[in-house]
């Protein structure tokens, strides 16, 4: 067969595969999560990968909507909307999920009467952007999320930030900042600088940008958005006051709340009983502050919203916060809901920076043997000899050059090996090491 | 916000929404599964969710070609297909994978020089087909597959068979039966009759069927496919033969081999060296069978081909076989491979019929708080120390009916309950059992 034949093997642009050193790693993170979220009384979920058209374009997701994955129609559906030459958003009837909360809201309103009240979910899987694949920007990637659903009061809050701090830590990281907010407040300011309702979200999206753009960017992209000139300038007032009053180390809680010009009540009592709760159960090994810049792109948070910082790195490894609304769009009842999703990909991306290796407890032996003249029947019972101690233990063929094959063995993760001599012979098994 | 405006909360026709119980069992038979292969050496493995559509139409899957979930092009190739009015083909430039082999192959072809040789692999993950959604048959289901690519010798197979009756085993199985045939022999029985090389895959399907459809029923089919009717004629004749033989008790090796009239001897002995070793292995938990008629629907099998069946269900466990060409397909250079996949959902099925559940260690405590009165932190606290203990605790508030509540609590699978009453109070773990 010629090369000149051969299929593209390479993975769809943006998207990877794995090798066996990444996904050991990945199953290793996945488990530290997992295991502290299953203490904190969470229990794991699924949804389908796909989901019905109708419902990502639903729920809110913002500029993820444009970023969809759409599945072609089939059979004689895809014949109708071809041949009545259909628009192209009516050539797809099903979508790959972009995140897991819509999904989630979904489940939840169908699923309602079988599940506990509340629900506290934990979701580990596969999304989908069609995003231009920049650095560090993937088309498939995983998403890891709690969530609790039917909690109103602050305690969800409370719960779902201390799982997910205890996940970090069991990670590996420390010194951690959690930064959070509360729409309300966000809502709040935009009236008070005398933007209309309607107009608040285009406020939120700009000032979302502000560590990137600064405040002259903000005050373009408002411009650009043709807002109340009056507004805008008052906003970009208030912006310079707390950004000044974040330079002279004013970062608590209680000082930041003094430069605010305008106040949700509701949502400032709350947000105080987070941060002195969150600060008491952290014995000082991570830390959260009040940021009242703090935005989070999605469009359904209502109420709180949170973020995580790790030292050293600009973008968060962890966000959520809670969207009251968003059930009841699914199920017609509202219910309360609150959420926080660990930055998988971010996560794993530090971890191999820091060349972190996972250790095993398990011996791993290569029984290295001679296919041409050691019988089936030998091997396998040798093999399951070794295995009997409690050891990994894989069969590979003897190489030409054994010293390389040790060699690339040991780089490979294998700890021992053991040259098998033949049928009854004993097992010795030596250390790849040294 | 009223119900009518609801949108469609079910998930999308033939997909599942898993319950945390039925996550739970998957969860285990996983870890089961993982467990067992890993000690054989194996590794896991991912690729993406989404492959290029050419990959996945240019890998010989068979029937499988024509469910493919097709992923809508998008932004400028998008217009431009469809202003060209574009054949339907042509809309899409990628699809949902429908097996795990076709992306194993693809992902070997790509990371060839980074991976083991050979590659002994583990893949668990879900693929998509756009079936007509029948009982038992899904949209999107698990798959759970262990290959070795780059072995030539049998031993690959007998390693294949042992791990995955070892996996079986762990999963609670007993006295099953492992069906096996060789493709080479199946294309020795079709040219004896006197059917060309080039109609041998029709004559696979048809045999494929035997079980279902009956000697009658392959006989329409073939006729259907305008074959040559004495070949036909002939096949069913040494089907008669093979038949009478399995009905009268000869259903060992030796017996089945004397009612063959035409045998490929390469393949023959290496099928005997197969069911002589894993018979020793089986140590009588379960048995192997030369079974002449099985077919396997793939279209890229070319040596050994291999079947799981458990006593009491009619469709298979597991099936797999060695496909020494497809590499080569995707590189351009022919490797040696060979693979068994177990039917996941065909486990989980049987599991559920068994009302099995899997076992917890853990105690697992409600720590039910009444959040108008108890401070979130005094309730953090307490929910952090009964932890302390190795315990998941889960935090729920108080309800009106609290016998109600803790039966509902007991029914969801939880152990223990304490109901916190106030700071500073002892906290008093009681059983829900009784």
């Amino acid at each position: 067969m010629s090369k000149d034949n051969a299929i593209s093997v390479a993975p769809p642009r943006g998207m990877r595969d794995f090798l066996p050193s990444q996904v050991a790693l990945r199953d290793w993170a996945t488990a530290a999560i997992l295991s502290t979220y299953k203490r904190f009384g969470f229990t794991r979920i699924e949804t389908p990968v796909l989901e019905n058209i109708a419902s990502l374009r639903g729920g809110d997701g913002g500029e993820n909507l444009q970023l969809i994955y759409e599945v072609l129609k089939r059979g004689e559906k895809l014949e109708k909307a071809l041949s009545e030459g259909a628009a192209k958003d009516e050539l797809a009837d099903l979508g790959l999920r972009f995140d897991l909360t819509v999904p989630l809201v979904r489940y939840y309103s169908h699923n309602q009467s079988q599940l506990p009240n509340p629900l506290k979910s934990i979701q580990v899987g596969s999304v989908f952007r069609a995003e231009s694949p920049q650095k560090g920007r993937f088309r498939q990637f995983t998403q890891c999320d709690i969530d609790i659903i039917g909690v109103k009061s602050e305690l969800a809050e409370m719960e779902l930030i201390q799982a997910t701090s205890e996940a970090l830590i069991a990670l590996g990281f420390s010194n951690f900042k959690i930064l959070i907010n509360d729409r309300r407040l966000l809502s709040a300011l935009a009236l008070h600088c005398g933007f209309v309702q309607e107009k608040a979200a285009l406020v939120f999206i700009a000032l979302d940008k502000l560590e990137k753009i600064g405040l002259d960017g903000v005050s373009k992209e408002l411009a650009g958005e043709a807002l109340d000139p009056q507004a805008t300038a008052k906003l970009i007032q208030v912006l310079t006051v707390l950004a000044a009053a974040k330079k002279s180390g004013q970062t608590s809680y209680v000082d930041l709340k003094a430069a605010l010009p305008v106040l949700d009540e509701q949502a400032m009592s709350g947000l105080e009983k987070i941060i002195s709760t969150v600060s008491e159960i952290s014995k000082g090994r991570f830390s959260i502050e009040f940021d009242p810049t703090l935005v989070r792109g999605m469009g359904y948070y209502t109420g709180p919203i949170f973020e995580v910082k790790v030292p050293g790195y600009t973008s968060s490894v962890g966000g959520g916060g809670r969207y009251d609304n968003m059930v009841g769009k699914f199920s017609g009842r509202d219910v309360p809901a609150c959420g926080f999703s660990i930055g998988f990909e971010r996560v794993i991306d530090i971890l191999t920076e820091k060349e972190f290796k996972p250790q095993t407890e398990e011996r791993s032996i290569v029984l290295i043997v001679d296919p041409e003249r050691d019988s089936g029947l030998a091997v396998l019972n040798a093999a399951q000899e070794l295995r009997s101690g409690g050891n990994i233990v894989c069969i590979q063929p003897r190489k030409k050059d054994m010293k390389k094959q040790l060699d690339t063995l040991l780089a490979q993760g294998y700890s021992h090996f053991c040259v098998f001599r033949g049928q009854g012979s004993e097992l010795e098994v030596k250390s790849l090491g040294g």
